[in-house]
């Protein structure tokens, strides 16, 4: 079984970036970029982990193309013979989005969970992820949106946060929108429901982080930038959490 | 890793009724009654396993108090000390929905996977799955929509078909509607982008099944009812299933 890792992260030098995704058009990849240069700061190169998409020479090209780099060189870690050496080496890493499941089965078949993981909480390797590449910076996986497309060893990921994060998050029910511009209801699970399944089962707050939103530790503060979210706690109402606010809280457990 | 089992499920007597969801409103409710009635036919009892929801107590319950029991005794398999012999007794299966996860983790803890196919392979069950019911009916429970809330031992399912099934299946990006009625676009990954996400990990056919729409085996055959579905295959252009359509050929490999 999955476990929560009691991961603190109140070293101040700890750079940690978690984004949910959705940065689509020139606004929003704009906001990103000059958060990333202030993340990353005064360095030449990010290895760039593209494993949670199938093509990974494709995802580093095209997100070079768009200008998601923030002007830095991008470095696909599937290029490296030894991708273990490539983070040991790396003064910055981003790990983009695409399946969760397909990026933590490659972080464990290539035994880099616990590389990252000891590299940015000693302080050394500044992390950003967005939206698969927040999922497993969390405890575990668990509160992806994602297909199981491939089974990995365990749900269990890099954990440089104690709490849960939900990317993409968005309220209530769904609507299919149809070729005369219409809109039907559907009835699936609203991610409400998804977050109290969680919450039937684990006992770790879940952050539901709206699309164009991300999370920066700087000043040894975790703020919340660019969009709002909600905090879910097991049998609590969730809790509305406003951009600026500090969420240092959830870093001790 | 999850395997594909190859079963041919060419046996006439095998009854396989398999349920997207979505079946809310009286009049989706009374068509999934009505074809319930021809599936299990003039029996006393189902054994209804409500695996999937937290409170199994409640879940029966509620299916009985909205008449989605069909008059048939239902009958909630959590309450048996026994549930491998509940299963061995039963007259007719009913796995209803929820998480998929959670579904096939209790299934697998419970020792119910194999003699449930077993026990429906052989004639001797018939099987009703509407949603995480339906998911894991196939081969695997890679095409669920759910959340991985547990950890179950295997992706494997129970494998009544040889194909993989998507319910609540919808084409293009969704739309959340905000407090004013406006609707605005979510960028996360469509159903489309999922499903070739599977593929480019497994060639295992996958049926987009709409809400409201079933297959049920009837005749020696595998019909599609009451919603058209999209058939995905590895590296082809989607395929539209029409209403009534036989989709028997999927049963042979």
């Amino acid at each position: 079984m999955a476990s929560f890792a009691n991961v603190t992260g109140l070293d101040p030098d700890i750079k940690v970036m978690l984004g949910s995704g959705g940065f689509s058009g020139e606004k929003r990849r704009d906001a990103l970029c000059e958060a990333m240069r202030q993340h990353f700061g005064d360095i030449q190169q990010l290895l760039f982990v593209p494993y949670a998409l199938h093509d990974g020479d494709d995802y580093v090209q095209k997100m070079i193309k768009a200008g998601y780099n923030a002007d830095y060189d991008l470095v696909g870690i599937h290029n490296f013979d030894d991708p273990v050496a490539a983070v040991a080496q790396a003064q910055g890493i981003y790990v983009g989005g695409g399946n969760s499941f397909r990026l933590i089965h490659r972080l464990q078949q290539n035994r880099l969970v616990d590389v990252i993981r000891h590299r940015v909480v000693a302080g050394e390797l500044p992390y950003l992820g967005v939206s698969a590449g927040t999922n497993v910076a969390c405890p575990t996986m668990m509160t992806t949106n994602d297909m199981p497309i491939v089974q990995p060893l365990s749900f269990d990921s890099i954990g440089l946060v104690p709490f849960q994060i939900n990317t993409h998050y968005y309220p209530g029910q769904i609507h299919i929108r149809d070729e005369n511009g219409d809109y039907h209801q559907h009835f699936g699970e609203t991610r409400l429901d998804r977050i109290r399944e969680f919450h039937e089962c684990q006992d770790v707050p879940v952050l539901g982080l709206w699309e164009a939103g991300w999370l920066m530790r700087t000043d040894e503060k975790l703020v919340l930038h660019h969009c709002p979210a909600l905090l879910f706690r097991k049998d609590q109402q969730p809790q509305e959490i406003k951009v600026g606010e500090d969420l240092s809280f959830l870093l001790t457990k």
